[in-house]
C-alpha cells in the first residue's frame, strides 16, 4: 500500500500539486486497500506531497476501514454533519497553502467540485486519472497471483456451461446454472452479467441473454469472469452444438488464427496497435474485416474494463507485467458469431496467458 | 414521455434555463424511456425551455433509442469524435443564447462539466437533481403496477428462501438458490444483491451473507428485491428458525408494532417525520432505541434507493402516489436482528400496502 501511495506522492511533488483528493471507490480499493460503496455518501482519500495521507468514510464505515489495514489517520462524519467541512480543515491541517488539487476528472461529481472550489479558492484543479489508470495498469506479482486465481475460476465457469448445453435450453437458463454454481463454489461476484448467446443472438457482439433457445447447427457463445479478492477475470469461448457450416468453420477458424497472432505480438516494447493489428489483418484479409466491429481489447484489474483500449491506433508501449484481454470477434448476421478472449500479462520477452480453458473448436 | 419532459420543460422557463443536459442514466431512462449504461462512453438528454429535445448516444446505440420509442432527434458519436462538439453543435442549433445550463450536479463529472462551461462561457450552472427526485417520487398509475408485480416477486422469492431454511445450509448457498430461481423464472435482476443472514450475521443492519450456517434457534432475516420492467422492490421478513427465547420474541413484536404503527401513520398531508417518529418511539419506548441505528425508509422506484429518506427530521409533506419502505429494525448483538420492510404507496385518505407477504412471526 505505500509503495503505491508513494508514486502518487512523487507524482504530486513533480507537479506541484500540495494534495490529491480520491474519490472512486476502485481507486480508494486500490490505493487504500478499503473496498466500499458509498453510495450517496462521501468516501474519500486525500494523499499530499510531503505529508501523511487520510481516509475520509461516512462514520459508519470507521471501524471496518480501520480493520481493512489502512495505517494513516481515518476521519467519519455523521449524516447531521457537513462531510466537506471536515475535509477542508484535515487538508488545511497538513498543508498551509493550497495551490494546485488533482483529482479524478471523469469521476469527481460537480457538487463535490464546488465545494472543493470554495473552499481552496486560490487552487487550480489537475486531473489525475492518467497517472492513476497508468498506475494500475502495471501489475505486482501478487496481483497477477490473484489474477491468475480468477481467470481459473473462469476457465470453471465456461465448463459448467458447456455441460449444460442441450437442445431447447435458453440462454438465460445457463447464465442462471453458472452464477448459481459459481455462487456455490464460494465467487462472491461475477465480474459482469454473465453472457450466453446463440444463434441470432451470437451473431452481435451486443446480445443480451434471453429466451433464445440453444438449437444444432448453431454456436453458444460464453462470455464471463468471476470477481476474486477484489479483481476481475473475462474469459470468452464458443462452442460448436452439432455439425457446423463450412462458413461457421471458416468463421472460428479466423478468429482463433487472429486471436494467436495477435498473442505472438506481447511483449515489452511493442506497441498496442500492433497486437490489434495483428489480430485485424488475419481477419481483414479473410474478407471479414467489416464484422469485426470493436476493439481487440482492454486492460483487466480491479476493474474488468480498465484502461487502455487496444485499438488499432493506440501507440502505448507496453511495458512488463501490464494486464489486459485479447478477444477478436467475427460477426455474421444470419450466419454466425465467434469471439475467443484470453487475459494476458505482458513479459519481457513475451506473454503470460492466465486463461487455460482450450482453444480448439469443441463441439457438444 | 412527453408529460414527464413538460414538467422539466415547465421547470426550465420557471428559472429561466434556456437547457437542461442530463447525465444519469437512470434518468435518462425515466424521461426519455431509453435504458442504457454508456459507461465511459457520453449519454445525454437535453431539454430546452422553448424548444424540443434531444438524446445524444454512442453511435452503437443509436439504432436501439430509436426503437426504444423516443420521437425526438437522436444523435450519436463515433470513438474518434469529440461529443461534446456535437453537443454544442445541436444546442446552438436549438437555443441562440445561453445564459443558464441546469445539470445534475451529484452526477455530472467535472470533465463533462468543463467541456460544457467552455462550450457556453457565459452561462451559469444550476442544479436540477432536486427537481428530478421529486418528479420521480410521485408515480403514474403505471409506474404503480408495475411496481406492484415487483413486489410480488420479491414475495415469491422470501418463499423461496424459506423453504431453504435447514440447519447446517449457509446464507450464502440459499442466496444463491433465491436468485437461481428468479431468474429461471425470468426475472432479468435482482435490485441489490439479496441478503439472507443469521446468528451473528442478523444481528448487524450491514451483514453480508457468507459461510454462517443456519442453526436451531436463530432468526434468518431475508431482505431482497428484483428489477422488473426497470422498477425495483425491496422487502424484509425475519423468519425463526425451531424455537426462540422470550427475548427474541419480545424483539420481533417490537420491530412488527413499529412498523404497523409507521404504516398507519401514512397519508396525503402527512409529514415524512411523524412515520418514521411513530416506529421510532415504540423501540424506544420499548428500551430498544439504541438497537434502531438507521432511517425508516427510503423512496423506490426505477432505482432502489431514491429521494428521499423517511427520517425523524424529514418535514417534507407527502403527497398522493409517493412510493417509499417502511423498515424499521432491532439488532442486538449476541441476541438478534430483526428488520420489516414493505413497499408503501401513499394514498389520498391513507396507504396502500404492495408488499404481501404475512408479517406475523413464521416459524419453520
Amino acid at each position: 500500500m505505500e509503495k503505491k501511495i508513494n508514486l502518487l506522492q512523487n507524482w504530486l511533488e513533480k507537479e506541484q500539486a500540495e494534495v490529491a483528493f480520491i474519490t472512486n471507490p476502485e481507486n480508494i480499493a486500490y490505493f487504500a486497500g478499503f473496498h466500499s460503496d458509498p453510495h450517496e455518501r462521501v468516501l474519500g482519500l486525500a494523499v499530499f506531497s510531503n505529508e501523511t495521507p487520510f481516509l475520509f468514510t461516512p462514520g459508519l464505515e470507521v471501524e471496518e476501514a480501520k480493520r481493512s489495514g489502512f495505517n494513516h489517520a481515518i476521519y467519519g462524519y455523521s449524516d447531521t454533519e457537513n462531510p466537506f467541512e471536515i475535509i477542508t480543515q484535515q487538508i488545511q491541517n497538513r498543508a498551509k497553502s493550497i495551490t494546485k488539487i488533482a483529482i479524478e476528472k471523469s469521476h469527481m461529481n460537480v457538487g463535490y467540485y464546488e465545494q472543493l472550489a470554495k473552499s481552496f479558492p486560490n487552487a487550480n484543479f489537475i486531473d489525475i486519472e492518467n497517472k492513476i489508470q497508468m498506475t494500475r495498469l502495471v501489475k505486482t506479482k501478487d496481483e497477477i497471483k490473484i489474477l491468475k486465481e480468477a481467470a481459473l475460476l473462469a476457465d470453471e465457469a465456461i465448463q459448467i456451461g458447456i455441460n449444460e448445453i442441450a437442445a431447447g435450453k435458453t440462454e438465460a437458463e445457463i447464465v442462471a446454472k453458472i452464477d448459481y454454481e459459481m455462487r456455490k463454489k464460494g465467487v462472491s461476484g461475477m465480474s459482469f452479467e454473465t453472457m450466453v448467446l446463440t444463434g441470432k443472438n451470437g451473431a452481435s457482439p451486443h446480445g443480451t441473454p434471453g429466451d433464445t433457445q440453444i438449437q444444432k447447427g448453431d454456436f453458444v457463445l460464453f462470455d464471463l469472469g468471476v470477481v476474486h479478492k477484489g479483481y476481475c477475470s473475462d474469459t470468452t469461448r464458443t462452442i460448436a452444438f452439432g455439425e457446423i457450416s463450412t462458413q461457421q468453420k471458416e468463421i472460428y477458424d479466423t478468429v482463433l488464427k487472429a486471436q494467436l497472432a495477435a498473442i505472438e505480438k506481447v511483449k515489452a516494447g511493442a506497441k498496442a496497435k500492433e497486437i490489434d493489428l495483428a489480430a485485424r489483418k488475419i481477419i481483414r484479409d479473410s474478407g471479414y474485416g467489416d464484422y469485426f466491429p470493436h476493439r481487440l481489447g482492454h486492460g483487466l484489474g480491479m476493474g474488468v474494463h480498465e484502461f487502455p483500449s487496444i485499438t488499432e491506433t493506440n501507440e502505448m508501449l507496453l511495458t512488463e507485467n501490464m494486464v489486459f484481454t485479447i478477444e477478436p470477434g467475427i460477426y455474421v448476421p444470419g450466419v454466425a458469431g465467434v469471439r475467443i478472449e484470453d487475459d494476458i500479462v505482458v513479459t519481457e520477452n513475451g506473454y503470460e496467458i492466465l486463461t487455460e480453458f482450450p482453444k480448439e473448436l469443441q463441439y457438444v
